[in-house]
């Protein structure tokens, strides 16, 4: 039921995630006044057998090239102009890849409502030369001036469209919106918690790829069950005490969240970035190499987050205390071989903690 | 070399985890002036191949029925008189089957100096028929009047018996005693964090059992990465919960130290409680036989600790709190199917959580 104060929603983006999401949306817009329930999917145009894919989506209601065997809600309308697509949105939810950020803010500045709030599902970093790292949603903000809130966590596109039970978190610094955003994308599948500190949510989902490297070094070398467990610990203090130092106001409890936590484990256990580092220990191969035969020849997130981490590091003169996303640079650059990555990790410095009376 | 103020260390255990432990303690009693150079294990006296095992130790200086293939130092002397390896230590390490302890500790009262300290590497908990489950190192506390540590982490004794790098986390009251139990138990491979919240570090060692059981489940019922991520992450929420609601000025910060986080992993993705639970519900098979055919009709810890937690929460009345904890004791007892794990965690209250302004 359209009212005026209901929120007209806009999905940016039609790939796997973007589609997965789109189901959610779709069901939640239909049966909550809060929302308009037409929701718009920006589809960039593509020919599949010689249809037009925004047609498919919209005749058959099924993404048949990202998401094939799910269908969507017969609301959800595939749109393949961006501005037509995002002009009258509140709500606009980008979820595309993060190289063409740039391009689609640069197009929607201007054109879209200045009170609209974005969501992010985009998970990863945004490389800035001065800067080292930047957040996706900080870089939608500045290039579109509107309050952009997060969506993080252990949510793989294809087990959400299944319907398999997981969880998420919701970073977003206003409660208001923030609940107005869990209603949207909530199910009985897929459970959301809102915390404040959107920054600690983002950086999680970056942070974790350099953790999972690690933890594929380890799968490579053989090395026990407790190895891997002290790797992760250590990879998710380092994950801490790098939002500490870099992004003000994180909350420890942050990382228990499904961004943080669960995202982590799962990353650690399945996920490319561990398989990669697992081979690239394993056979001698260059990353080069593994990126083209396993990728298809995409970039791997891990060791890029590694890099520009670690530039950030050096900058601050910080490198010793986060001994663990050092060796992964290193081992990726093959500066040191992989067994010295437990080297590296012996003389950690949270083994120097004694936290006797809350000390730390 | 022996000072009057060297401390003189008794190990009261000799299995597959004492004589790991011994290993380490032996080689840093020697070398370090803290420490009498001498170190006493207590061996309960058997027969193997028509020779004492306390004789086998001390001449081949290996506990060959239960760590064999790994030489001990030579200053670790077996002992099999319980009051003569005791009565004149300053360090007693508890590492034996916990049902021993009342018992042993019976045996030992008003034998030991009055100023020894225990430290206590005794996972899992004790029941007590009024109150629940009783923490081992309170026991211990209880029946000999000493302070009482813990050490607690992601340890499987053959792998920190074959130097494989791991962590752990003590938990003392005393920084000074902490500060000498690190220094008598850290080894390059064997990292060692020190917190005062002994509580929750010993907490962790028994629940984490319980969550193993649930992701078990997951497991078994072919569940995807992501819900098993998620069961895990409620499990530590629960976990947490509990320290909060039953033992005091837990520090949150513990969960993230080996004895939380890193244990939890391990268990949940090897571990016999985790294989267990798997084999319950694909086999249908009762626990009691699984527990004959896998564990030699040795007891899961899993399913007892479940019992008894849920019996706490019902005296408590806040069983809602925990339906992670309480699904896992009602499916052993086959109340509800394994199925109703999820429905069980879906309405999870940390799903309510909105953290916006630190309310959490």
């Amino acid at each position: 039921m359209t009212t005026n104060k209901s929120s007209k929603v806009t999905i940016v983006g039609s790939g796997n995630w973007g589609s997965a999401i789109a189901k959610i949306v779709g069901r939640n817009t239909k049966k909550l006044s809060e929302f308009d329930p037409t929701v718009t999917m920006y589809v960039y145009e593509e020919m599949i057998d010689g249809r037009k894919l925004t047609e498919i989506i919209n005749e058959q209601h099924e993404n048949v090239k990202y998401l094939p065997g799910i269908k969507l809600p017969d609301n959800v309308v595939a749109e393949p102009d961006l501005i037509k697509a995002c002009e009258a949105a509140d709500i606009l939810v980008f979820v595309l890849p993060h190289q063409f950020i740039p391009k689609i803010c640069c197009m929607l500045k201007g054109k879209i409502k200045s009170n609209a709030i974005g969501l992010s599902l985009i998970k990863g970093f945004v490389t800035s030369e001065e800067k080292g790292i930047q957040l996706v949603s900080h870089l939608i903000h500045n290039l579109l001036g509107i309050e952009v809130a997060v969506l993080m966590g252990a949510n793989i596109a294809n087990e959400v469209a299944k319907e398999e039970f997981c969880e998420t978190t919701i970073g977003c610094k206003d409660s208001t919106n923030g609940l107005l955003l869990k209603k949207l994308v909530q199910s009985e599948n897929f459970r959301v918690v809102v915390v404040d500190d959107c920054d600690t949510v983002e950086v999680c989902g970056g942070l974790k790829n350099i953790v999972a490297c690690a933890a594929g070094f380890a799968d490579g070398l053989g090395l026990g069950d407790n190895t891997k467990a002290a790797i992760i610990r250590l990879g998710m203090m380092e994950m801490i005490n790098f939002v500490n130092m870099f992004y003000k106001n994180g909350n420890v409890k942050t990382f228990f969240e499904s961004c943080g936590l669960a995202d982590l484990i799962t990353t650690c256990y399945g996920g490319r970035n561990r398989r990669c580092s697992e081979i690239f220990v394993k056979s001698n191969k260059s990353l080069d190499e593994i990126e083209r035969e396993i990728l298809n020849g995409q970039k791997l997130q891990g060791p890029l987050a590694a890099e520009e981490v670690v530039f950030m590091l050096e900058q601050k003169g910080v490198t010793q205390s986060f001994p663990l996303f050092c060796a992964v640079q290193k081992i990726f650059k093959r500066i040191i071989p992989p067994p010295m990555l437990i080297e590296m990790l012996r003389e950690h410095p949270v083994h120097q903690d004694v936290r006797i009376k809350s000390s730390l």
